[in-house]
Formats: structure tokens, C-alpha cells, sequence
């Protein structure tokens, strides 16, 4: 059944770019994907397919029963965009100014809804029943993943599989990790008051300048003496400002940064010494501090059975020629909240353009629209294969 | 003669009130304060007293030959105002919005300018010849004093006396200093040059904010290291700014500041030493950086024979209770320019109102109007009385 | 055959315990370990095993042939000891004032010569050849490892096995660890040269105290900033001493530390990083530095093949309960000058004694003795079953 | 009468010479200055001059009267050597190892004998009475004064004078200077107490190294940003020790230091801001300290009209070429202890040698000799001239 699957998904290919560029040219920012939202909801209506709509925001959750008893096996694609804009110069470009798929959530989509009517197709001989969750806003915390589940996405599923196109990564690689696999994502925003005065006469002031530099070099060590050496930890302040006049002294300035860990204790560790050093910091001036520490997405922490079982199929797949272990991605992805509550893996398909290759986020983003069609290979003849296992 | 001249200021008193709170209620910012100018020159038209407009720009140099011969003795008020919306509720308040005499330049030309008349006055039975230097354009570098002396505004003039009212020393106290009162105020701008990146991803980038905070806290050591103890200097970043979202690695921070000394020596010492740390703390992470640094004002420099002149005239002016030795200001004043240039001493005249005092540039600064009238006499009594020195 | 010499190695724990207590009882410090050598000698020469002797130093190189071909297969023990005061209450404490056996090589050198009496018996019945590597000078840089190695202890070796008892891990676990499972270990030593001089009058020197201070904090970035987060890497400090009166300026400051890391490309960038952060920071207060940086052993990088057969082997071990994945070890051994050479994995074998659990190096360090036996078991098993892997 | 004294002082500029060789060649360190005690009191008793040894520890206090009622004058030499190490090449070399008259109060010691036997022969002539006071113990805190002076030295004193000669001065001049002249001078010790650990697990230790190289970088602050610009303060750190092996993290680490300041607010500044660093900063890191801060000599802060009076009695004594304001001395100095209790004024003898010039504490230091005839005949002048001022 699997061949079949592989086959008509093949043939499906051209229909899965039409897709996928006209989700390319016709981007959303994260919680204001409405038209997205409405165009997967089109998709299914027509094909008369049971859905959901507005599940937890804008999320889409469809529903296919094979004919034969089986496990309910879930498969997640998101379809918000950036509020980047587009460089690149090609016919698909954006048309939305200031809006861009630059990360290929577009890719996930078109290749999702193109597995479902496939699945569809074939539902008679098939075991088990498939949910296809569309998930909206993925870029932008607090995500559409909690909401959706709390509106009950995963009611009665087994498990759930997921992957991210990668442009970094070589066409017909697939790349599993067992365990943690992607970062805990916070962000921090910190205010040094100090009290203000003229350049002059720093006596007569507390210098909120010089405290938050402090800061940001004391900080320094949080990474290298705080944390064990072999867990993976990173704290930066991407934003300082205490914008003035060169001759006064600022009265306050402005931090605000991100830390990434995978560990939970080191999570907890990082934000706890955070503020130990914040508030050991002000003290040394005799200045005041706001802190406010907003955890974003869990690690993605994938099961160990779940990820074993996928690097095996991925290596029956046709298309795939290399099956490897992937690094640790420092960046965030809110698919770990499905994992939180039942089981699964997260993978990266290869989609590494040839020419120029620029890293997600890039505003010339593109990737090799070969890797939606592996991506769907591997995604459906895993959910198959999970029936039997 | 000299006693003459305090009567006729005394009784001058409320012209001298009237002209300032026209000034107060008209202000003009540096170097566009044409219809202060206007009225200055009107006033010596309607007194037929001749004078000169334009001089270096908005500023006007009157001057009255005494029937006797003598010395040639300059005497100078500034007349430019601030960009601070006046919050004063007085009846006098500025018309302008965000424009105010929020230093006290209205009260040191309604000063002079009584000063001068009262002059005239005399002038059948004065020696030498007295130039009254109405100055534009001091708040703001690089200023009207160099403008001023290049057109020609001390040409023939023997000594120059000034004075600031300072609303934080009490009425009726003059402050004096041989050598240095006033600092010399400096003015920096630092670009670092780092290479962005995502957050997540520190070794992929050169981190600007770390490496200009630790610019910040390196520079401390100018002050507490470099400069002899004994020498006063104050380096101050009043600006930092390198504004990104909060989860990226900061491209580039710019940074602005002032250094303020009295020491030429120290003065070059700093900006020295500045660049020396900027290269090193750049150097350690492979960043560069763009500097800028502008000299601003010299420092006033009083000459000692006029100081010890001028602390002797003050003792015997009707109205002077205290005369005692000025701290040293860390602040600027382009009077040092003339200073460079011939003999002269500037001083302080007490000014502080009753009620509530407020420091120069705040936007509630006020002053007690008897000020004026000391000023004048000990402006006027110091240029006679040097005739016979 | 793997059953039968498991048997036989647990029928001779008691001489494996004697052999233990008397190198317990007779430590000797890196590079000065001859007697332990020569009771090595002694031990083959009177089972007529032939042997070398001091191989690359005090090293001690024994070869078994069985009767039928097969692959050669090194095993290793260390049998050096510390410059540490044994405070252990016990029978077989220490003799040797300040000398301890506070790291097991006592154990691992019992372990192996009973190891190789046994395959000695069993030879008639054995395939391939066995060569017990007893290496001098573990603990101590530059180590016993590569002079043993150029002196050709390797000299037609196929693959090689290691293990350490490990008191921290309990007794009955087996843990290993494909690809780097021990780290390099360098050192350096830094000397900043400023110039001395009164306390009073820091303008009059260069004070190499701040610079070095300021050093260390800018030495925190390397971990922070510049390495992959995804990557282990520690620099430490160790040691900070320009010891003056306290009304001086210091005129040096002299550091030493640690770089640990894993991956070469990482080392690499460490020790390039290290001289680049004190080049500016010594570049910003005009002050030299010497740096000398000595690369320690290599990271311990098991092979994947070997480390995967180990593996499945120690699961099969009587004794064996638990068969786990190490976590990575920031500490250094020389075992992976071997595997640079060879193919071979390295692994840690559960030692935790009853009662109060000390660190290694510690000065009550102690382990639990069955440990050796297992250990012995493992390496035994390991080395018979890989004839026919 | 004072003609007379500085032309019998001139006469005895030999014995002058030969007294303070005698000296130079036999130092006593302080507070074990017995047998130069022994050579003050024998010269006095040689004369019949009634004098009161052991006041205070070691201190000589001699007294005359003149034969006409007056004011009673105290003038005060020091007397005690330094443990360095003598590495001039002269006849009067030190004949004791490792200690030194390298200040320059074998000469105070010398001009004050030969003045007060000069005296002594002009009593019968004399108004007043004239106070010899030989102090031990200036240059190690706490000093000799302030016992000396709770014994009584200063009873019935009406002024005190007092003078060092300077190598660094031209011979011939006289530096004077109202208010402060010389600074307080303060000692702190610090411990930081982390825990330790081995180096490659910074995370199960609390680095002391990176504290404290932090506090001293935090340290810098306390000159830069806490003290007004305009008053003169020092804070050095002479001392940094943590002194480990290489491959350990440091458990404590101890720094001493020295804060120098004239005005009494700034040094309670100082020692408060101190503080609130060391805790701040410790904060950081969760660490602790002890700190200790000494409280040195206060700052010498000379009488305005005994100043005055002394800078005109200076420019009229033979052999004085000039007579100027002194600089600010940021180095320490007992005789302040005198100035709290009665009026009185300390000077710098120009005393720069031919040839090369080697500051005060050098191991070359030198000084020339005719210096202490200039001394000698200040201080009598000034003592004389005082009974009709």
C-alpha cells in the first residue's frame, strides 16, 4: 500500500508546486493567516473531507478513516509566513508587501494537503485513521500549537509526525534525532533605572549606561560557568537601548534578549541566575531593575521508539538517499508541545536549493520544491507503517 | 565716578527687569536668534550709541569711548536660549513653545545692555574706552565666541570681564577663580562594527553589544587609571544604542559621549586613551569601529592678576555680601576663547531665587532678578576701576 | 570460550584483590613508577609471558599468541599514581608519604595481569593474539600513551580496548560512548606586563592587575560567544598571582588555566580565540603579555563499529546489570592517542563502593573491588569475541 | 635675631652633614628605631637640653626656653628608615641589610638637632618656647604621631611646623600649599570565598578568579562615576592572589589595596561604595567576602594663615630661590594627626640632588644635603618670626 501511496503522491507533484506557490505568493503573518486558513478549508470542502475549521485561532484539523481498524496517527504542517520582504526574483514571488514565506511553511502545507487527498484516494484499503492538523502561527509565540491541542486536536491520536523542509541540508537527506532535537525559546526584557543627570557631573547621578554594560559582560557567564559544558546553552541581548543626549547620563536603559536551552533543569537554572546576576549587578550602583522572563516554546523533545521507527522507513523511502543524525538546532518550534502529550518525532527534510543557498529567514529564502514531494513520501508511508508496527 | 555709576544701575533697575522679561518671553535658540539681535541693536540706535551687527554671525559689539584716555575694557553677555519648553507659571513665561531662557542669558543682556546706557551716561567724565560684547550662540558648539574674535570683536581691547548668574550660589555672593573654572567639553561618537546574526547562533556573528559594553566599562578606566588623580576629567557614554528584536545578535551599537577636562595635557591624554581602548576592546572580538571625536569649547582659564582684581572691585560693590572662591564647573562655556586671546577673568554672580531652586537647563530655572543689577555694578565698577590699575 | 575464562577470572577475584592492595599499599607518581614496572615484569616473568620492558619509558608490553589465527587485540591499563596524601582509613592505605593511587590505575593494572593470566591458560584454545599494554604515566602531560606508541606497542594491533573504574557510577554498569566521550586538555599560562609603581599614582604606570582582571572577564566570551553552543567547551582560570604590598601598582600579573573541548575545529578556535582576547585587552591599558599554550592529550574519540560491539558484548557479561550511554567527560586521558592510531573504544566501568562515595583524585578515593572483576570480564569477552565479529 | 640664627646654622652645615650620615649609615625601621632614639636623646643630654624620651614608643620631645615670655612653637622630624634594601654607591652607604633612609628623615632628624642646639645657644635672647619634637614610626601606619601626641607632646603648643625635603624638588625652593597637601591614606583587604573545583567543571564550583577580576574591573567605577570630578581620590588594588594549579577552579581569591582622598566625604564615599561593590558583586555569583579597611593617616590639611605666614617667612630666608604652591600629594603622612589638634603648616624642601634624580622609596634615592640647611633655617626662622606675628 505504501508503493501505491509513493506513486500517486509521485504523480501528485505538479499540483503540490501549483500549491505551494500560491501559498508563496499569497503569505500571512503569524495569528492573521485567515485567507491561508480558508484556502486549506476550500481544499478539503472539495474534496468533501471532514474538517474542522478555527481550531484554536486559524488552525485546520482534518479527519480521514481508513476502511480497516487501525492507530490514529497525526501529521502536523503549519502555514503562517514572516513579516519579512520578499528579494528574491522569481514568478512565485511574494505579492504581499512586507510578508514572506521565507521559512517553507508554504512547502509544508502544499505537501500535506496534497498526502491527504492521496490518503484519501486509498482510504478503502487503508487501516487506522490519519489527522491532518494545519497549524497556524508557528513563528510567534505564545504559537498556535497549545491552542489547537487545548481545543482538542489530539483527541484519540496515537502519535504524530512532523518535519521542516530545510535549506541548509542536501536534497534526499532525511535527518532524525532521538531526544532533544530543537531549543527552548524565551525571551527576557530587563530596565536598568539608574537617575539622570548632566554628563558632567556623575556624582550627582546613577549611571544606567554603565550598570546595563556591566550587565551584558556579567551575563557572559552564565554560559560559560553556570551551565555543565556538555549541555547546550545560549543567552543574548539583542537590544540595548538608552537613547540621549552625549552630555547627560542615562537615567535608564533598556535590555532584551533570548536564552536557549534544552534542558529543563538548565532552563530553569539559566532564568534563576539571570536574575541573580541582574539583581547582584544593580546593587554594585545602587540602581533598580524590571525583569520580565516569558517562557516561549518547550525543547522539541523526540521519543526515542517513534524516532528509531522513522529513520527506518525514511530508508525504504524512494527519493531518500541518506538517512543521518541531525544536530541540535538551537532555534525554537512549538511541535514540541504535541510531544509534551503523546508521542512522536520531529524530522528535517533536505531542501537545499541548487545555486545560491540562503539560511531561513533570509529574505531570498527559497528551497528545492523536490524536498515537499520526499517530505510527503515520508510523512505517509510512515503514517502507514505505523499501523503494522 | 564708580560710586555714581551704582546709583544710576540702581535706579535702572526696573528697565533692566522689563528688558529681561521681554527677552524671557522672546526666546531664541543658538544661532538663530536674529530678532534678539534686532532688539539689541535697536536699543543702542535709539541711544545713539554706535555699534556693530553681524559680527561672526547674530552677534552685535557696541562701544563707548570715555572723554578721558585709557584702557580698552570688553565686557560680554551672551543672548542665545534652549530648546526646553518653558514650565514656569510666571507671567514672564516664554511665548515660544519648546523654547526657553532656561540659563539665564535674558538677564545677562538686560544687564548689559542697562550697563551701557549708564555709560553713555557717564561717559564725559570716563577714561578709556569700554566694548560691549553681545555674544550669540554660546549654548551650542562650536559657538559665537570664535566667530565673533575672528571678525574682530576684540580688536584693541586690553581686558574682558563676564559673569554667569548661577542660580545655585545665594544672592549677593560673587565666585572667583584664578586659572581654570570651567572645563573644556569634548564630544564623541562610536560606531562598533560587529556581524548580525540569529540569537540562537552567537558563533556565527560578532556580537556589537557585548563588545560595546565592555567599550563602556573599559573606558572607566581613563578616569580611575590614566588621568593623575590630582587632574579632574569626566568621561560620560550619555547614549547607547543598538535597537533589534529581541532574539538576534546586534550588527552594530553606537555610542555617544562626552569628555570634559581642564588639563590640555589630560584633554589629549583622553582622547588619546579613548581610541587606544576602542581599539583594543574592538581588536579582542574582531569587530571595528568609526570614531569621531570634535573638541568643543576650551576651558576658561581666568588670568590671576584679573581674578585677584576683580575678587577686590566685588568686596566694595553695594549689594555683594560674599566673595569667595568659585569650585571648579565641569560644564563648558566658550567665554574661554576670548581668554586665549587677551587678559580677563569670568565670574559667578549669585542668583538663586527664593522658594524652590531649580539648576540651569531645567525646565522650571528661574532666577532672582537682583542678580542683574549686581552683575551689572560689579561688571561696571571692574571696567572703571581698571582704568586706574 | 568466553564462558569458560569468565569463569576462571572469578575464581581468581582474591589474587586480583592482593595484586590491588599491594599496588595500593606501593604507589608510585608518573614517570618515576619503576618498581611498579618491575613487580609487572615480575609477574610475567614468572607465568614465562613474554614481554617488553620499558617501552616508551617505564611501560611494560606483554603478547599472548592462542593457538589458531586470528586478529590481534590490544588491552590497556595504566599503573601510575598521584602526588596526593591517602586519608583513607584502611589496611591498604598508602605507604608512600604524599603518593596515592587516588584514580584506580591500581585496579585497572590488577584487572589486566589476571586477565592476561587467564587467556594465558586458555592460549591452546584461543584464535588471534592478545597484547596487554601496562602503561606508565597517565596522569601526568605529555603521558606514557604516545612514547609507548612510537616505541611500537601498536606494532600489528587490529583494535584496542579500554576501560576506567569509575566510582561514581554504580557498580554493575557498563557505560559507552560512540564518537568523543573524553575531552582534550590544555593548558596555558599568560604574563601581562605593565609597569609598577605607588599606588597613589596609577597615571604614572600601567597596572597589570586591572588588565589581567579584565582579561579574565573577557575570557568568559570565548564560551559564550564564540563557540558553537551545540559544542562542549570549557576555559578555565585557575590560577591568578601578582602578590604585592598593598600601596603598589603591580607591574605583572601571571595566569594559568585549562581549555577542554572535543572537536578539533573547536580546540583549534579556542586557543586562536585565547590569544586574539588578550592581544586587545592588553592592546587597551599599552601592555605586552607572553602567552604559552601547550596542547595536552587529544579528545578520547571511541569508534562507532567497536563501540557498538562493545556494547552488545557487555550486555552478555555475568555481573553486567546495566548497560548505558556515558555522558561526555570534560577530563582528559591519553587513551586517545591510541585510537588516533587504531581502531578501538574506550569505556567506563561501574565502581561506585558502598557507603561514602568520593570523587577521583580526591584523597579518600576509594572504589569497590568487584569493579575489576567485571572490568576484567568486559575487556576478556570484548577481546575473545572480536575474532569472530 | 633671626640674621643670626640662619648665620650660626650656616656655620654648622658640617655637623649637619656628619649627623645625618651617621644616620644614614645606622636605619632603623619603624617602631624599632631604639638606637637612633639613643643618638636624639645622648645629643640632647651632651647640650644640658632637658628633653622627655620614650613619649609615645620611641619619640624624643625636647623643649627650650627663651628668656622672654612668648608663644610656644613646635617644629617635628621624623626619624625612622625603611626595610630596602641600600643600593647607592656612596661612603655613608647603609650599613645594615635590607634597611634604608630612602625618604629623606635622616636629614628631617639631622636639621632639627643642629637647629635646636642653635637655639639652645641663643636662649638667652629668645621669646617663647621652642618644642623639639623626633618622631618614630611615620611610614608605617599607625604611625608615631598619634601616640606621641596622646603622651602629651603637644601640650601647651600654641603652633606646629614641619617639612620634608623632596628629591624631586629643585634645591633652593619652597613648596607651601593651604588646606590639603598630602592625602589620607586607607588599606583594605578582601577575600572573595567561592568553592572550589577541577576546571573542567565550572559548574559544580563558584570561580573566585572571575569574582574578584570582576570587582576590580567593578572597581574602577567608584573614581569614574561616584566621586565628584573635581575632588582627587585613588582606588589601586596592589595585590591579587589566588595562586592554584593550573587545571582547578580557585575557591577564594584575595586582593589588598589602598584608597587615597583628602576631603572626609569622599573618603566615607569611598569606603561605602567600596563595599556596596564587593557585595554586589559577590551577589553575582553567589559568593562571599570578608572585607577589612584600615583606616590610614588622615589627609594633612594645612592652616590658611600659618601657611600664609610660613610661604612669606620662606621668601625671605637666604639660600630660598623660590617659593611656590605645592602640588597635591596623593601619598600619606602622620603630621595631619598634629593639625587636628592646634594650627600649624607642613612644606616641601626642595632637596633634588645633582646628577640623577631617584624618587623617595627608591633603592638610589638620594638626596642633597644642603637641603637640610634650607630646612633648618625655615623651620628657626618661622618659629622665631612667629612669637611677634
Amino acid at each position: 500500500m505504501a508503493v501505491k501511496l509513493v506513486e500517486k503522491l509521485e504523480s501528485s507533484f505538479e499540483d503540490m508546486v501549483a500549491i505551494r506557490r500560491y501559498l508563496h505568493m499569497h503569505p500571512e503573518v503569524s495569528f492573521q493567516e485567515t485567507k491561508t486558513a480558508k484556502y486549506i478549508q476550500d481544499f478539503y470542502t472539495n474534496l468533501s473531507i471532514p474538517f474542522q475549521a478555527n481550531v484554536g485561532g486559524n488552525g485546520v484539523v482534518a479527519r480521514i478513516k481508513g476502511a480497516l481498524p487501525g492507530k490514529t496517527v497525526a501529521l502536523r504542517a503549519d502555514f503562517d509566513a514572516l513579516p519579512i520582504q520578499d528579494e528574491k526574483d522569481v514568478e512565485y514571488k511574494s505579492t504581499v508587501a512586507g510578508v514572506m514565506h521565507a521559512c517553507g511553511h508554504d512547502g509544508h502545507t502544499a505537501a500535506l494537503l496534497i498526502l491527504a487527498r492521496t490518503i484519501n484516494e486509498l482510504k478503502e484499503q487503508l487501516s487506522g485513521e490519519y489527522v491532518f492538523i494545519h497549524q497556524h502561527a508557528e513563528e510567534y509565540a505564545p504559537g498556535g500549537a497549545r491552542p489547537m491541542i487545548d481545543a482538542g486536536c489530539l483527541e484519540g491520536v496515537d502519535v504524530i509526525f512532523g518535519t521542516h523542509l530545510w535549506s541548509l541540508t542536501p536534497l534526499g537527506t532525511i535527518e532524525y534525532k532521538s531526544g532533544a532535537i530543537m531549543a527552548a525559546a524565551d525571551r527576557f526584557e530587563i530596565v536598568i533605572q539608574g537617575s539622570g543627570g548632566h554628563g558632567a557631573n556623575p556624582h550627582q547621578s546613577k549611571d544606567a549606561i554603565v550598570v546595563a554594560s556591566q550587565l551584558v559582560v556579567n551575563l557572559q557567564q552564565l554560559v560559560s560557568r553556570r551551565v555543565n559544558p556538555t549541555e547546550a546553552a545560549v543567552l543574548s541581548v539583542g537590544s540595548f537601548v538608552a537613547e540621549n543626549a552625549f552630555n547627560i547620563i542615562a537615567d535608564s536603559a533598556k535590555l532584551s534578549g533570548t536564552v536557549r536551552t534544552f534542558n529543563p533543569e538548565v532552563r530553569d537554572l539559566m532564568e534563576q541566575e539571570l536574575e541573580r546576576v541582574i539583581k547582584g549587578t544593580c546593587m554594585t550602583a545602587d540602581c533598580t531593575y524590571t525583569l520580565t522572563y516569558d517562557r516561549g516554546y518547550p525543547p522539541v523533545i523526540n521519543h526515542p521508539a517513534e524516532t528509531e521507527f522513522l529513520e527506518k522507513v525514511a530508508k525504504e523511502v524512494p527519493g531518500v538517499e541518506k538517512v543521518e543524525e541531525s544536530i541540535l538546532h538551537m532555534i525554537g518550534e512549538d511541535f514540541g508541545y504535541y510531544m509534551e502529550k503523546i508521542s512522536g518525532t520531529f524530522f528535517f527534510t533536505g531542501a537545499m536549493p541548487e545555486g545560491e543557498v540562503y539560511p531561513h529567514h533570509s529574505p531570498k529564502f527559497d528551497f528545492d520544491e523536490r524536498a515537499m514531494l520526499i517530505a510527503a513520501k515520508t510523512l505517509g508511508t510512515a503514517a502507514m507503517k505505523y499501523q503494522t508496527q
